[in-house]
């Protein structure tokens, strides 16, 4: 980084995470899947482009399908608080020593004024005020399926140092709310938030920079389960990845998806109010096999080892940086002992992972 | 068999699956475990046996923990229609030549006239009419936990030779709802019932005489999430073998849990109604990776091969017999693509099934 | 009555309510109603008649419109356990002396051999065996809707003598599951079942024959509060006249909603089992606020006195014969203090029946 | 208001709603009501307080209930993001020309430092930073129950001058999300936020200043139910004053409940995010049927017209000013046509409020 923090100006006052905008290879196939499948509203599409938004959304989109021949990130888009901010990221990320490009126009339909960066650890990330308004389907129960996706909840990034990314993080303004992490202090992944809910992002340790998943919500538990129906009527369901189940981190019902090009959607209902300045940081052990399913259900080894790539600001695909510090995977699956239900007492054998 | 099918008397008219008598090598881990975890209610209890019923039941027990050195299953009991029933349930079984035994006062507390037999594959079937009422605790909400058991739902035997008994629980008047076959005609699981669920028993393939799960039924699937969750609380996540999911069989939404003993229980909610005589018998394809998941989870293997030992009249364990045709396990499981989302295509391999 | 009891013949086997001959004003109104608002599944239509059935029947159809000149009830269609009980139903209702028609080919459309006959009591009831099959849509979670309709539940018809009333349907073979009454013995209400639900149908006093509602169920109680909601969003709610609530009496979650002709249309899910011989019967003080909503929510005058007319064979609507008993309506709304919560106890007045 | 407005300190930053202090008279039947009725969690007490907390909170208490002579709200409490927030609510009104007291060990165990006012429309607010922290029982499931309240979401004011009293809150920083008025420009109440949902607390236009009512959160609406279901069972069903149902202001679904004293409790779950600075506006004609209830079910006159009283900061009842302009009780209730379902089209009469 270029910059002392010291010296760094004030932050852009970022809103929430917004939209993401993927690249995907068959527009079709993904249309059918985002649409068809999971209930997303078209806000407007042509040829090369789909702009998607939830069902309580009111801004032109939360999520952007763009044709390309790489499927990839290419941004990941946060809401400032005001146009000023806009200038503000511009201003703070060009003190990091950023690459960053303004355009008035924005980079996509429905959104305007906006500035993308190269962030210094490789994500493509993109801040904006103005966008256009359109029609918040909350009362429109004539259009929900028994799965309705409401809100866009939340990224998740890869990044292979994760005490050095949080720090980044923090200082632009998101506040840590969990953290999985060992006895000797390695950092495995991070959760971090602007709106007062667990997370606008999060860091997890690993290969990168990539988009380990996006996220949109539910009202309720059953509509979770109602998509993992519907996958199955239409015979899909090898698209599901992992779940449904409880979160130890977050507290929330989930389900993993992995789309037509393997970028993974979470489906999310319930976590709590993170909003108080003093907020309580949860901590969890690496080796809590409660942490990443209340459950204890295993964690599919892809679920840690995937990922999709993101692009820089000409659209090339980021190159990867290694994660030197011990893998959650590594520390926590297998027949060794890792993990644990109840501290230093034995297990029931009973889960798959143990048995398989 | 002693006798010839034609010449069998009018078999008894089963009601339902009433209750199951579970012997317990620890009364008050037992007792932690239905009571106080699961909400079972307690009707009545001393130091060798708990008196256990679901919450809308009006009938003395639907579960007996009675303390033993064995942990085994001592009775499948089924109500039958009128007190001539237990008759006829006595002179069918003699007829068939098997092992029965008569009390008039019962085999267990709160239970009138019955009689129970050694079944020709070797399992301890109870038949009664005569029963103490209790309260039924339907509109007692007061009592509910979020995780309410209300009812029992059926019970799942294990047994080698899946055909031979399954004519023989037809003939006693069990009709078949559902079945799980390959293309060679083999029968590796097949569900029957009286009332007008999917089951009241299911025959599930593999060395028998074994029990494999008593199952007991919630109102909504969000009460079975709140008893993972409330395990999760209690550092018991581990006591989860398997789900919650959805079958295919059954539709059911599910989850197996083992008791402090090993003996498996369900909790169930949602399968369909069956009671006409020409309802359509469903047939799944082994496999389909539908149809024990209806989301694809992989099936843990100890959920085929673990079950509860059943007892003879003496209270000694019946010996074994091993299953010969194919098993369900091992046509199934495994990378070499024995089993598909849509037959013909191509897999995504997301499941942990095939990652571990 | 045309016979002593002691002389009739055997009844039929009766299985369950299987269907509804409406008849409609307006068919392209009703078809808006029960299809695109409620979802239930066009199994075959013609511009006469809509044959209608929830997702998880097999039989042809649960609901007939029809199309005619007034808005009536045309059958109560029970579903019989064998070919031979459409005979033996024939040969009952002829004892009775009652008016019997029997027609080899149906009456509508996808059922065969089927007799129907004006009642004692002046309703128009058909038995029924044969019938066509149809795909059964459990599995098909790709159709259904938030509020999605699985199964027809139970009729319910206005009579003016209650126990005389009950008296036929028991011997019919229904057996009796709640009742409503006071300390002098008068019956308001009384439900009674063949298939071990709650109910197949009911006996609610009052000017009659009358068909008070026909009920189909959901799942789970957010499927009905999805149907309210979108009823909401299509600014349909004034066809809301009572609920959603608790019912007392079947413990069920419940809904009600007039048609465009105003038949009344019952939502309704999770009663209990019912199925053992000696089912307690479950009486309710009429005076007990919570006997119609376990909340204590008022019961709005109208579902009490407006009812659908039914028709005899020849399809003109049945004459009424006034209700000489007390009305439930009458003994119990008001601010004279017929009604408790809690006996012998003053009342909180905070239900808006107590205070318009 | 003794300060002009462009000469008006910075006020304070108001994180969110975070406590009621309730007098109430019986504190043994409010204790009943809060905690083994409703689920609260005690953290703390002694012969004069209690003092609760919802399931996912971790500071000290949302309720304090204290033993007095008159039932009446002691203080609306609200948490501020710095303690430099209660220096600047102190200062704020002072220049607004309140009365204004603050305490460094606070008004109630468990808050440090505080200021209560009495605000320009009598409301007694507090604003707080410091408090104690307690354990945050988000996942402890074992202490759950079916209607677990995890949150408290908001306040409700009655005050005459909803316009008046919305461009005070405005100017203290809450933003408005949604608003009740007339064609001719009469607002009835307004709803304003800090935290980004629906409201922090609403002005609801009456005689005030009065409590209209304090909102507790569950996750599910099926919590909700529970609650009701609940209270049947414990035959205190006429504590339900309205609901539950379906709000069109706010998409929440929600119930009233009336506590010992006749405290109005809301019980509320899933309104939207509201978080953005140009979050749009809903405003609903107070014509609307579906306004207060989205399913048409009509409003209990006791909900318009009872409220609690407020105290001054010597615990004295607030006079009260009468509201001056129309009613919504008046220009909505009644036979009259003054609503309606669709604009310009005629209702069907089934409502409740239309018969009675």
């Amino acid at each position: 980084m270029a910059a002392e923090t010291s010296t760094l100006p004030t932050p852009p006052d970022v809103v929430r995470c917004a939209y993401m905008e993927l690249v995907v290879t068959d527009l079709a196939a993904s249309r059918a899947f985002y649409v068809d499948v999971l209930g997303l509203v078209v806000t407007e599409e042509n040829e090369n482009a789909i702009y998607l938004r939830s069902l309580e959304e009111f801004i032109h989109h939360n999520l952007v399908l763009r044709k390309g021949p790489v499927a990839a990130v290419a941004a990941f888009a946060y809401r400032v608080r005001t146009p000023g901010d806009v200038d503000r990221a511009e201003a703070y990320y060009r003190a990091l020593g950023c690459r960053v490009e303004r355009r008035a126009n924005g980079f996509t339909t429905g959104v305007g004024d906006a500035v993308r960066v190269e962030d210094p650890f490789g994500f493509p990330f993109e801040f904006f005020f103005d966008t256009e308004h359109v029609e918040r389907l909350t009362w429109r129960y004539d259009l929900h399926t028994p799965g309705a996706l409401v809100r866009l909840d939340h990224f998740n990034q890869v990044t292979p140092d994760v005490p050095a990314a949080l720090d980044y993080i923090n200082k632009l303004g998101f506040g840590t709310t969990e953290k999985i992490q060992d006895e000797a202090g390695t950092v495995y992944a991070a959760w971090v938030r602007r709106k007062p809910t667990v997370h606008d992002t999060a860091m997890t340790g690993g290969d990168g920079p990539r988009m380990h998943h996006v996220a949109f919500a539910t009202h309720e538990k059953h509509n979770i389960i109602a998509i993992c129906d519907k996958l199955g009527a239409l015979r899909m369901s090898d698209v599901i990845e992992r779940g449904p189940g409880r979160h130890g981190v977050s507290n929330a019902f989930y389900l993993y998806l992995r789309d037509p090009d393997g970028h993974r959607v979470e489906i999310y209902t319930q976590d709590y109010y993170t909003g108080d300045p003093d907020n309580p940081v949860v901590v969890w052990d690496v080796h809590d096999n409660q942490r990443r399913d209340w459950w204890g259900n295993p964690v599919v080894p892809s679920w840690y080892t995937d990922a999709s790539r993101v692009l820089d600001l000409d659209g090339n695909p980021q190159p990867l940086t290694a994660r030197e510090e011990a893998k959650e995977l590594d520390v926590t699956i297998g027949a060794d002992g890792f993990s644990y239900t109840r501290q230093g007492d034995t297990e029931h054998g009973f889960k798959v992972g143990n048995q398989l």
